[in-house]
């Protein structure tokens, strides 16, 4: 079993996405909030790139979940919190989510024949799935507006940690999130609070979001993408 | 002064060169060589894409550098090895050098200002320029074949390292090659030589050049890019 990185949106036309099993990163916030709230008992998260198809299943009975520029929409039910997503009123609920990175990433792993979610909120079940199932696999950290980020990076590296004993390191973006995660492991929390999107974040005062996706292993789920819907 | 690091020339349009000092980074082994030929007295190195250019610059007395596929084209003096650079008969002479990763980031640099070439082996002189000049600073790593290499990124956070108290860490890339490097100091060499690149060259003999090109200081100077040329 082979394990490779694409650090970003725009690198993954260097990757053969058809034979792997994908797992999408976007730690703050789209994949910790799709973990939190299957994890709770939400039914299912589908994703969707803008506020209109958003718009469009909300009026099929979703609840609509999204931001721009860092807010909740008016029209929408919930915003992109992991609180939000872990609402008891939501059990059993389908949720339509925009989110930018995080949707590009799943669009652009179509072709693969298992999608699935990760986060720190779910990295031992994570490991766990990846290690039973036989698949080379890239870890694609969705980024930020095409670029790198640390948090997903870092994601990265903590998965490539726990599959280092089974897995071949395809690549030297492999290495490269191994070490950094190995360089930074014991206080996850402190990195993670210092990138540049926690920075963004931070200005709209959501720095609990920040501290709750950095905790790890809250859930024991990994979500897989069926038929364009999360579902655990 | 702020810094900032772009990983390979596929992610190059994501930052704006017009106004920075741009240092390319091809560890293994275009911009070692060329920082240890002008190092050892070569006039100039013209860097160029194909072999056709080389083949038109030796027809006006270049010395033509070169190699496809880890090998010496027969027609040319020279190869990619740094030692090749450095014989005695080079002294005073003007060298034209194919390469694909290091040509390509040069190319792709031509907008910004200033451009200069760096490699461990004049890791201090290129910290103490980019510290005397006033310009914002990109660290460019070439890669290779459009991907993410570990001795460039390694490399790049080796500059950060030196240069940490005077420029402000402009992204999520600093944070990660620094960090990358804080880990791997102890032992570049050994982490250099387990790099993809590295691998792929151990197959053509070249250790020597690999163990040559992960020594640090041996050669005070910094290259300058000046109408197309490579000067010191």
């Amino acid at each position: 079993m082979k394990i490779d990185v694409c650090y970003t949106p725009e690198l993954i036309h260097q990757f053969d996405v058809s034979d792997k099993c994908v797992v999408i990163i976007d730690i703050l916030r789209a994949t910790s909030c799709m973990v939190a709230g299957l994890g709770s008992g939400v039914k299912s998260v589908t994703p969707v790139a803008t506020v209109e198809e958003c718009e469009a299943l909300g009026k099929e009975g979703y609840v609509m979940a999204g931001e721009r520029g860092g807010e909740k929409l008016p029209q929408f039910q919930i915003g992109n919190s992991p609180f939000d997503y872990m609402l008891p009123e939501l059990k059993g609920k389908a949720i339509a989510a925009t989110t930018t990175n995080g949707t590009r990433a799943i669009e652009l792993s179509k072709e693969a024949p298992d999608v699935i979610i990760g986060a720190f909120l779910n990295l031992s079940a994570t490991v766990k799935y990846l290690l039973t199932q036989e698949r080379d696999i890239l870890l694609f950290c969705a980024g930020w507006k095409g670029k790198y980020n640390l948090e997903d990076s870092l994601f990265a590296g903590a998965i490539c940690d726990g599959v280092k004993k089974q897995a071949t390191f395809e690549s030297d973006a492999v290495t490269s999130a191994f070490y950094l995660y190995e360089s930074m492991q014991t206080d996850l929390h402190y990195y993670i609070s210092r990138s540049n999107h926690a920075n963004r974040l931070s200005k709209f005062g959501i720095m609990k979001d920040i501290d709750y996706c950095s905790k790890t292993d809250e859930f024991d789920i990994v979500p897989r993408l069926i038929d364009g819907k999360l579902v655990v």
